[in-house]
């Protein structure tokens, strides 16, 4: 059967024997939408069949990934039971977390009902997502944990699902993405900010998005690759709104996790973010540090895709710069553009920073031993 | 007088002593609109009055700077005659030219024309603004060099204008800004590269403009500081765009330099290019080589604002991965955010590299000695 075959590819018998590693990017997908059912109301499975999941780009339908890689995963993804890739917790058992030896796996459901423009079915639907991850997925298997997705365009209705899901331990982020309908520092936003410290959870902002904007400052770019490379752009105003705004001085606890969007660019925007406040603070009295001090105190990012220069020392500099216990590996799985966490970073590195690294950061910020 | 004292504090009396520089951004203005009447047909004056340089956003005002800086500029640059600052020869001079020891200094006008919504009065204003550099500048300054100032959203008129100024050796560029209706890259902007190549001018991309779109990926941010940060990530956008469109393939032998966007984010957007482009190559089969070798061969930038981290060395990192033959010293002169070339680059470098950064390497691509 081709799936052994894979799984055994895949790594060795005893895959205990590899480190043990945390991944930061796990993509759950139901197998149809009817899985979701149990917990929506007819109402809402009425309109999501008459209506769609309509955003401001359009239906979410994952069409901005690349055609050759259907619902943008690894050909070897698709569950052997059917289904979509990431839609099978004994497939990803067998594919991913047994042979990498993941203790730690974050779900971030992409299409959860964030971007939706009826503001009552995204409410509604990203509570049923959520109690779907639970029922589905954390409940079943306790190496993986759920990130809370919010309507968050909608500040109050998004605060309100993080109350709800405070002090449930099925959940280790709030989560948001980075293509949003204004900057994410500015105020409609911060209702988000303060529950998510309230519940004592790092707020995730994983790549992509349903913003309506083009990912570039000047229009629309013809490639998939230049969107790609865009997510790197975009976070870097998603934090500049983050820092300038003041959320870090209002939510002095407050932890973000930058997800999918690389992190080689973050010291050169630090430097350019403190080089620029430094001359014009006056507009922004209610900051009171550097730019780069708030980066380096409330700020993590996922590695993947890792950034992979020549020479490669560049990259060894880089994350000394960013501080080794600020990165989180992840894989990224079941996507196409997957981060094998035993061929990343082909680095001379120590084993603390390996350890760091590929679990201990992971483990701190979302507070799972 | 003031104006003598500010002359003297810039730099001693025999600055000729100092080290001859290039800078590769100046901005000069006219007085007032009228200087530029005598390069304007009346039908043109007349519509200037009426309709005013109305752009895709809003009036071409100089408005999106901050006000505490009128005109964007150091408030010390407000000639002893009257007008603008940047708009006296003499008092350029005497401020910058004479004690900054510059020997090669670049003229990019900012409100040229270029964003103006009317195509032909976008044409005619660029051209009005090309003559009155000739005429009020560089005849009567040998040290000064004018940009081509082109209308770029109409491909075709801003070839022509190119084409008018060709082989005349007043000019040594061809002058876009970064905030463009659609990405630079994109096909209605390869009559400009055609015609630049055919002139044998680089085209330089100088930060601002006029498209349209906010500057970040998800809509419009709040701070100034942010607009100043965000350029660097427009820059980026728009230096991915003329990669994977294969502009670099199509013309082989065109220069492009990035001015006012800073260059410490040059690494991680090339190594995140590369590693993007290996897994998605089939999607341009028009690029040949990896996005860093058309970077590394057919791209400069200039050095203001400079980036200043700490530690400092990674500062010279990023240097040596860009090249010491890329990077041109910039001032912005007479913009608040100038750069003194005196104290620029606090670093040990060696008497080699500095040369080229400060003036060799602009000498070489605007192929001025």
């Amino acid at each position: 059967m081709n799936v052994q075959i894979t799984v055994r590819d895949a790594g060795p018998p005893h895959a205990a024997s590899r480190p043990a590693i945390a991944d930061g990017d796990i993509h759950p997908s139901p197998k149809s939408a009817k899985e979701l059912y149990p917990f929506l109301e007819a109402r809402w499975q009425r309109h999501l069949e008459t209506y769609g999941l309509l955003t401001r780009q359009g239906f979410a339908s994952g069409a901005a990934y690349p055609k050759g890689q259907p619902d943008a995963c690894r050909r070897d993804a698709y569950p052997p039971s059917g289904g979509r890739p990431g839609s099978d917790l004994a497939f990803m058992r067998a594919q991913h977390l047994d042979p990498n030896h993941v203790v730690l796996g974050v779900l971030n459901p992409l299409r959860g009902g964030q971007g939706l423009l009826n503001a009552d079915f995204a409410a509604a639907y990203s509570t049923a997502v959520n109690d779907w991850q639970v029922a589905e997925w954390t409940a079943r298997e306790p190496r993986l944990k759920a990130s809370v997705v919010v309507p968050y365009e909608d500040g109050a209705a998004a605060a309100a699902e993080i109350d709800r899901r405070a002090g449930d331990r099925n959940f280790v982020q709030v989560l948001l993405l980075s293509r949003t309908a204004e900057p994410l520092g500015q105020r409609r936003y911060w209702p988000i900010y303060e529950a998510a410290v309230r519940a004592n959870l790092p707020v995730g902002v994983h790549a992509f998005g349903y913003g309506g904007y083009p990912v570039t400052g000047s229009g629309w770019p013809s490639f998939y690759i230049e969107e790609m490379v865009g997510h790197a752009q975009c976070s870097q105003s998603q934090l500049t709104s983050l820092v300038i705004e003041g959320v870090f001085e209002r939510f002095p606890t407050l932890k973000v996790v930058l997800i999918e969007a690389g992190f080689a660019w973050l010291p050169a925007l630090a430097w350019r973010l403190d080089k620029i406040w430094r001359r014009l603070r006056d507009e922004t009295p209610h900051l009171r540090r550097l730019p780069s001090e708030y980066i380096r105190d409330h700020v993590w990012l996922t590695t993947q895709p890792m950034e992979e220069p020549e020479p490669r020392r560049h990259l060894l500099d880089t994350i000394a710069w960013i501080g080794w216990d600020r990165l989180l590996f992840a894989t990224d799985y079941p996507h196409w553009d997957f981060d094998d966490p035993a061929r990343a970073l082909p680095l001379p590195i120590t084993d603390v920073q390996r350890q760091k690294l590929f679990r201990e950061n992971a483990q701190a910020v979302y507070g799972v031993a």
